[in-house]
């Protein structure tokens, strides 16, 4: 079936979609002719490793392009264990879709010919976008999406060139590459974001907080809700960042980490349907608007399965997944894509950061009756040695119960709430459902009642009445009115004050520990709003129930206490 | 409501179950009188800590007992707190259904009293299972269920006591007890099981022997499949184990770990329904056979949401999610009890083990038509620092594709993947669902596609004809007609050679790495069975993608590879 210039599949990009797409359909078909044209030098490499590479954490680049048994992910070893034929330094330049063939330009001899394809995929992944201010053109000031990006900024780290570094963008990349720069290498770091908040698309500003805090208290020099206005060299051939109203700042290095778009200049001039989004559209088997041409990885626009709108979603692990789909589809044994949930980790500094679904404000904006609660929790029992905290959000729809969105933010274990989350999401699941959660018990791991089965509890209260206040409430001051009750013990309050004590222009406050409140009532003013704080939260609950039946009437309860504050 | 000798709610039992329906009960109804009356002088200790308190890891019992703000959790928190009374040293001995009293015993003073109750709920959880041998009456052969076994117990270990120690059954307690024994305190361990491995009631033999080979691995002396006829006191005053066909062994400290079974008496005594498992039988809200009597925790029998079977499974976990039931029932808003999916995690020195759901054996004894993978797998990307690596089972039934458990083991993060597989258990999944899991991706936690999808692959491929072995065969001497093709690079197999290679009685084996087998088919007799074996189980798959192709008819993949060897 092969000939020099035609193939049953083609396959356009190299990274992650396409060589999945082309190693499935060579399992499912193996007499079928299968070739990858890769435009860069390597392929298959770890692009999200790259940050771990950049921080030192990963010795050397070959541990993205080798196997876990060391051998490189080469044209020879797809040749050779996966059965297909990938090309690199080959530009995929035309497609010409009535006679299904398409112009390949070497880029090293400049040399074109035409390759026929029965079935085409284009993988062509995502490109940094083009920043809305000038920027000189210096290798030290770049992006940071492929390998070269890395090693440029690595060999330069390692050689002690860069003092000082700036990143310009906080969302993934940037926020990884903050932990790249500071940690091993000791670079002082500055990180703008344009937004009042780091990941600012995908995560609520009190859990984005959380990692902006912890980035702080690592020495980096956060600048949110600022307007970079221009990237030049100076005098002595540095760059230099103009940031609107401030002074400039002088560095080494810059990051432009203002996100990727859809890599579509091949699809659009080649007249495949390109969504609102600006990604390439696609059906739910992957296929473009030509049947006989599938797209899938970062270059596709993908449906939220709780909105059901299109989004754009750039991950290494759908593209994993698109090339699946597509390779079982063009094998006719197909099962749909369902769209995804917008899952995702990330590491700053000793936090691990994360979420699934959606956020309280793109749940408000796509319509659902919305409400939010909090909380904090240890990720094994308090006894139990090396147990770490994490805060939780979680939003949901009031309406039908609905479980929306998980945020989670700590040094605990959040990974396997998210992934357990996202479960419960793509089965539509509601807050009863969540109570019903059997999670693995055993203290070196978890406690008797895992922190989802809390939420759900804290949920199902929050509709029966009980009023929770975000954690970014803490500090807010234009409420003179109110009574800030902090139930906790006194040591504890001495030990981790809540930032407004001190704060004369604050509400004021009043300290009484849980288990005296209940002799205590008569010195609370039944006439003023109370905000109950404590660690995590669990005891301000208990406070709101004993207040309650106590016949207060203005009681709110702070959710995630203290430690959401850290 | 409250008078001295009648209560709204009376509780037996304070350890979990109890405690969490009074709490739950008092906050939803604080107006309500509610009473627990608990046996022993300890209230709500973290039963599932006593180990890790009696290995060292917790420093003080006292841990065990407090919140995590450190208030001890007695009859005073209870009241002030969580608003109940909570009485200790009291032992409920009779109950009065018609006139709606019991009689309570008060241990220390003989007192007895009437106390009157609108519902009472039972929680007087589980005992220690009889030994079926006969047991000389000494304080250091005893069980290990209550604090005081643990405090016995760490009190000797301490002041070195204890050089050597025999733990009879390696079920949940005997398997966490080879830890305390062995780790801190440095005892000359044994432990003695009557069935052919370790958990023999919740893991298949090919998972358990990965703990089992941990255990010997951290020099516990294991005995499988041996009676214990006696244990004795020899002339020395120190214990004597029996064990038929073996030489006695001599010890300074016994554990009976046999298991627990329901604390029932009061029930059965008065007329409550028992069920086949000999545990309290209850309805979905947890009533017993007379409505006024809810019961909970580990002393009823729970629905096997699977299988739709009775079972009995004491787990502190579900004892708090009866308590929740309950009071919501009692309250007028409650939700069913589903049953149980069998969720577990057990920490074995360095080694994590869990599962959920069925194994192949009572998946088989349910009348499944059952199918088995394996797989092992790195928690993290290879190339990222302190990734560990672990091993999969997955059950599922062939005919529906549904779901039927998972079997995990190894020191990477199991935890993850099981709480993951329990929420598409509670969904009646198919492997087809867990194609669709999005999970949090990022180098520093995951790789690109989890595990769970590969698992769904593999099961994918099986239904279409590729067939695995359990890693256990491995060591199957008894087809000498078979060839062992190992796919692996030349260094791996140095390094970590299989049992059988040296083995002259052993089958036939060949050793040709992945990369170099599509040009070397012509050194395989074709006409002979053919068992594939790698690390971890993927190349083995490509090897027999290739070997399927070029015509190559009976074909075996040897399932998590020889990492589910180690």
């Amino acid at each position: 079936m092969t000939d020099g210039n035609k193939s049953d599949y083609v396959i356009i990009g190299g990274v992650a979609a396409g060589p999945k797409t082309a190693a499935t359909l060579a399992r499912r078909q193996p007499r079928a002719s299968i070739t990858l044209f890769q435009k860069e030098d390597l392929l298959s490499y770890g692009t999200c490793g790259l940050p771990w590479f950049a921080s030192g954490d990963i010795t050397s680049l070959q541990e993205l392009l080798t196997t876990s048994y060391d051998i490189v992910r080469d044209a020879e070893f797809f040749e050779t264990v996966k059965g297909f034929k990938a090309v690199t330094g080959a530009e995929v330049i035309a497609i010409d879709r009535e006679r299904k063939t398409i112009q390949v330009k070497m880029l090293k001899t400049g040399e074109t010919f035409e390759h026929g394809y029965d079935k085409l995929v284009i993988t062509t992944g995502a490109v940094p976008k083009i920043p809305p201010f000038p920027v000189a053109d210096n290798p030290v000031i770049r992006s940071f999406t492929r390998p070269y990006d890395a090693v440029n900024f690595r060999k330069m780290a390692q050689t002690g060139q860069i003092e000082k570094a700036v990143i310009i963008g906080g969302g993934f990349i940037g926020s990884e590459l903050m932990g790249a720069c500071a940690e091993l290498w000791g670079i002082e770091t500055t990180l703008i974001e344009t937004e009042n908040q780091f990941l600012p698309f995908v995560l609520d500003p009190e859990i984005a907080a959380i990692a902006e805090r912890e980035a702080r208290r690592n020495d980096i020099n956060t600048i949110t809700g600022a307007m970079v206005e221009k990237v030049d060299i100076d005098n002595d051939g540095k760059p230099i960042v103009y940031v609107q109203n401030q002074d400039p700042i002088s560095t080494d290095y810059v990051f432009l980490c203002l996100g990727v778009q859809p890599n579509v200049t091949l699809a659009k001039n080649y007249g495949l349907d390109i969504g609102k989004t600006g990604a390439i559209s696609v059906n739910e088997y992957m296929q473009t608007s030509d049947p006989n041409i599938y797209a899938g990885g970062d270059c596709i626009e993908t449906k939220n399965r709780l909105t059901g709108e299109k989004f754009f979603i750039p991950m290494g692990s759908l593209a994993n997944r698109h090339g699946r789909i597509i390779a079982d589809h063009i094998a006719g044994i197909g099962q749909p894509f369902p769209g995804a949930l917008g899952a995702f980790l990330i590491k700053i500094f000793d936090m691990n950061i994360g979420a699934v679904g959606l956020s309280e404000k793109t749940a408000k904006d796509s319509g659902f009756n919305v409400a939010a609660i909090w909380g904090s929790f240890p990720d094994k029992p308090d006894y139990y040695p090396e147990s770490s905290t994490f805060t939780l959000k979680m939003v949901y729809d009031q309406n039908s119960r609905r479980l929306l969105g998980l945020q989670a933010a700590g040094k605990g274990d959040i990974c396997r709430r998210i992934d357990v989350f996202s479960v419960y999401l793509q089965n539509n699941a509601t807050i009863d459902d969540l109570l019903d959660f059997e999670h693995g018990y055993a203290p070196p791991y978890s406690e008797a009642l895992d922190p989802l089965h809390h939420l759900a509890g804290i949920a199902r209260a929050q509709l029966e009445g009980f009023e929770f206040i975000s954690p970014a409430n803490c500090t807010n001051k234009n409420n003179s009115q109110a009574i800030w009750l902090d139930v906790r013990e006194a040591g504890e309050v001495d030990a981790e004050p809540v930032l407004s004590y001190s704060d004369k222009s604050a509400p004021q406050t009043l300290v009484i520990p849980l288990k005296e409140l209940r002799s205590r009532l008569n010195e609370i003013d039944r006439s003023r709003e109370i905000t109950i704080i404590c660690r995590r939260g669990v005891r301000s609950y208990q406070a709101a129930v004993i207040l309650r039946a106590a016949g207060f009437k203005n009681v709110k309860i702070t959710g995630g206490g203290v430690q959401a504050l850290q």
